[in-house]
């Protein structure tokens, strides 16, 4: 394996699923639904398929689909967007990322990420040859530490990665911190990558994209992504808005690693994006559902649970249970108790940062989670 | 953009398809079918929608399409694998090709490349810091100079990219080619990349994959795709076959990069590569056919027309018409006669080594060959 790639292991996504399929255990680690996507977006893909939509797609995207990315941009954040110049449609948000990274940082240049913090923002500039620089968000608000923040930035700072709502927390960057943030970069001339594939799974506050804010458009790159909000996660339909300038290194990077992204799906995905605000509504409500059984059965159970605003995810202390860390901790969940959650610390840059938390989901049906609770309340 | 994409552009296959849609010009550029796939992938794919495979696969494969790729493999090559450590699937072989770069390549490492070779090679291993070395495959055979590539192969070799039947000329690398290649990469300890998508698209011999070649499995990386076999270059299914320690790094690169590929998709691409000896050969009888078509059609145009064994392109000699370069003629060939083909320039490192030729692909309805000789019988 190259030395870029050296010091990262087969993503903890993967092995605790394929632990929960060997030891029957109710998967609340990776974020996937359990229940299907909608039928008006899943009756648009086999529409596409059958009209023969079967051929490479423009590179950057299908018209119709870049042009309902612009549009759904538009409602959200206010912004008028050139479809055809600043909108770059990947391989889910993954590979938005990775394009991104690719694309856009040179070896050497410094970028800033907020711990913990999703894996691939730190093996894809690893791939850039990127020096990461990590600043620690801490329980119980996981606030941005801004004075720390402020001593970190250099003249070599490149870019600052954000993510709200926040994997794993649930944390959603305040309209403060995003100001601060954003006033520090225009001050500095540092770019914002910012992943908001959980956008539209905002619970306690409002969603805010850093690209509204005055001055940051022209520096930021939004990530997002088709399979949070439709429930679709096995689409891997994502994409990436920027200013022509920084357009221009996202695609050239995404033109080699994937050069077009599945064209069927992309006419599906033009509709998804098109969906009336009553299905973005239901979404919420079905989660917030969601959301309420499983912190209240985690309360129950014992664990000390931080408070999430978005995502799907909970971040718990499960030092009342007596295991040395989070990994043990996990092993023991699936083994003796036969439920899957996630141990944080592979979301730090130093691991033992996280070794006190896990994370749960919820994006499971209210049976699921209430049988997940149930194991943990007799067995842990 | 970062400086490892800096000289590349925009890549010619979507600069020529965008000019095809503008100019209404007759498209045998792109190597893309105007025609469907079988309805019984199609079928396939509808049916796992419906089934709601729609979540996250497995990182490097649903199980299913792991072990349907191990079978195919068998099939062509006699080579027993194992599904679970030996194959990766992709988001098209494109993407094969910059994970098995990003994952197994080092900075400094030497890459030798056959020109003229597809743009990708060359710039996902710049993004892996490879130092490319280049050696010439000449008219009208385009047969391996192997003193050449003795010359070339250093202590830094780390590994020789091949890839037959062969982009953009329809060279199929003979049987004594490979066997000399294979010597020089045991002798010297090289691996071999080798990119087979248009495996099933062998005309004049049999395909070799290098892979099957004594001692040769354990030091190759075998990819190849659902696309020009399916006749669904738009659904974006690849993969990757190597040795359990090459396969560790292509996964590494892989699960950063695009994370997994399209679930619905890989399980009807399960049923694709399963498809009946009859559909091969069917499939190769209609390309064949077109073939005669389009190669007898240039001919009596007056192009010197390069025999071609293998995939769905052709490359010509245009100076005949006595225009100054590949990218004239084919400026002239779009905008005066309607007709879009390759320059060939941009497939190698030297773009004047690529002057006199152009590529043209015969995956269109046999109408549509005809109308586009027609055309430049008329005004060429
Ligand atoms: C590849 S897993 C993607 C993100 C997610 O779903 C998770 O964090 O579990
Ligand atoms: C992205 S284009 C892929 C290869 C091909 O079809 C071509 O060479 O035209």
């Amino acid at each position: 394996v190259a030395k870029r790639l050296e010091k990262f292991k087969t993503t903890i996504f993967t092995q605790m699923s394929m632990l929960a399929i060997k030891h029957g255990a109710i998967n609340l680690g990776q974020g996937f639904p359990n229940f299907d996507g909608p039928d008006f977006v899943k009756e648009a893909a086999i529409q596409a398929i059958k009209d023969g939509k079967n051929q490479y797609a423009r590179g950057y995207g299908v018209p119709d689909f870049n042009n309902a990315i612009a549009a759904r941009f538009k409602k959200d954040t206010g912004l008028v967007i050139d479809p055809e110049k600043e909108v770059t449609v990947t391989s889910g948000c993954t590979e938005a990322i990775a394009a991104t990274m690719l694309g856009l940082i040179n070896p050497g240049d410094e970028v800033i990420l907020f711990a913990p913090f999703y894996d691939s923002y730190e093996a894809t500039l690893s791939m850039a040859g990127a020096k990461v620089k990590c600043i620690r968000l801490r329980p119980p608000d996981f606030a941005v530490p801004i004075d720390e923040l402020k001593s970190i930035i250099s003249k070599n700072t490149r870019a600052i990665l954000i993510n709200t709502p926040h994997n794993p927390t649930g944390k959603m960057f305040t309209c403060e911190e995003l100001n601060t943030i954003a006033s520090l970069c225009i001050e500095n001339d540092v770019l914002v990558f910012t992943d908001e594939v959980y956008d539209k799974l905002a619970f306690e506050m409002d969603h805010i994209s850093m690209a509204s804010l005055p001055g940051m458009y022209e520096r930021t790159v939004t990530m997002n992504s088709l399979g949070k909000t439709f429930s679709l996660t096995g689409w891997k339909i994502g994409w990436a808005i920027a200013p022509p300038h920084l357009t221009w290194g996202v695609r050239q990077a995404h033109s080699f690693l994937t050069f077009a992204t599945s064209t069927p799906m992309q006419y599906a995905a033009t509709v998804a994006l098109q969906a009336p605000d009553s299905y973005f509504a239901e979404l919420k409500r079905d989660y917030m559902a969601k959301k309420a059984i499983l912190v209240q059965g985690l309360k129950d159970v014992g664990f000390k649970v931080f408070p999430s605003s978005g995502t799907y995810f909970v971040v718990v202390d499960h030092t009342p249970f007596g295991l040395e860390n989070d990994i043990a901790f996990c092993e023991y969940l699936i083994k003796e108790v036969g439920v899957v959650a996630i141990p944080t610390s592979v979301f730090y840059l130093n691991p033992e940062d996280g070794k006190n938390l896990v994370r749960f989901t919820f994006c499971k049906d209210e049976e699921t989670l209430r049988s997940a609770v149930e194991r943990m309340k007799e067995k842990l």
